[in-house]
């Protein structure tokens, strides 16, 4: 099973008309299972980065299989060893909100990115709309986090 | 003057409905004046690199403010110069068909890039989408080019 | 509206007079709206790197549409995420007092970065050179600062 | 001896206005010793990485003590090793016309870059803007081509 553009489009719009209702101007990103570009859409208003912010979270949530926000233990327990993911990946691997992995059946289809309201906007936007779009919103815990 | 969503997702939508008459899986980016990402597009089976292929295109286009397979005689006649130029920016710089400024008025709004034909495709899809939708494609030859 | 060469000289010419009445030597660049280089003055005994770091204050101040002080907030709270903006830029983004976003008219037309004087000295010039010059200095609060 | 910000700022003002008189919108840089930024400057109409370009040059003039375009020989001659330079350089080391070290009494002060026109344009002004102000313009030739 692969996202179809068709599929990473209805992801973009809801996500868009997300923003739009809460005033905010965003960018959206979505990438296959791989990590590469399928849609990407910054919205009028939204600044110059916003949709490469987008593209790293939507990268980082499918070639790590989980929500970026799983990340924060992590990178925020050892930061210089999460830096040097990025070295390795196509896009920077980022930990934080707004982005999360595309799944369903438990195979992992992609991810989502979304960049322009607040940290919390931006990651409430990603749950309500793939939940809405029928995708799973379970994760399992990161083991790498240290104690 | 500035290139709305509305106005990037019209050009992206005719590049895809004329690949598809082609039967080809494209992908399109169109870019601002300052080579910032509005709209990415990746059709159903265009390869993975496609999309970033199309953004180099495009912010090459929009940066050096004409078409990228202008830029051909001089990246042949200098190579290594000519390759400097990505050092200092955000994207490639690219010296091929399919990339495409976006110009109405003589004012520099963007750049349309298209990767997923052949080249000869890609470029005739952009001056075809472009022209439709009435933007400029008038470009004062390259001074730089050594004789 | 595009800044024009006069504008931008205008600005730094400016900038270099009050440094030199605080009796320091300064490096100031500014910006258009897209980041790109317009002008850069490094006054007779500026460290080598402050042209430099006056252009990633201008690019900064330009791209994010808000002075670099008001990303420190954001550069704080998850510094990891932060360094990854720089990935995706022309130049490094930056947290720092020293940069000013270049608007008139509610229009974004550039930015101005200086270094060589203390944070509050190059801060403080640029408001005060901004301000005398006619730009607008209220900036919307960042609403990605994590509480 | 240094060159002060005035010298520099005379050389780029003669610049700008020979690009004028030609009808060319030039940018224009002058680094020193170091190949650390003086002055750089973008005339309107200029596109916007002349100035990066001009940089470039003027480094490179700079730092390898003889003008860009003495090092096309070594460059054609062997394009991997050339381009292995920019590994250990602030800026790209580039052979082309239009970047010119800037040297009086056999002492090497820095480096002028144009960027605008055609290679010979920016490589006459230099040339002229260079002789005008008492600058030496003799160079001894690259010992390190391969016959």
């Amino acid at each position: 099973m692969k996202l179809t553009l068709s599929d990473a489009s209805a992801i973009v719009d809801a996500a868009l008309r997300a923003g739009s209702s809460l005033g905010k101007a965003l960018s959206v990103a979505v990438v296959d299972a791989g990590g590469f570009l399928l849609v990407v859409t910054r919205a009028d208003g939204a600044r110059p980065l916003t949709p490469n912010i987008a593209i790293s979270k939507a990268y980082s949530a499918a070639v790590m299989e989980r929500p970026t926000k799983m990340l924060k233990p992590w990178a925020e327990s050892n930061p210089g060893f999460f830096a040097s993911l990025s070295a390795h990946a196509a896009q920077p691997i980022v930990a934080t909100e707004g982005g999360v992995t595309v799944k369903r059946d438990d195979e992992i289809l992609g991810g989502l990115g979304i960049s322009g309201g607040t940290g919390d906007e931006d990651q409430q936007i990603c749950d309500e709309v793939l939940g809405a779009l029928g995708y799973q919103l379970e994760f399992p815990a990161w083991a790498g986090v240290r104690k």
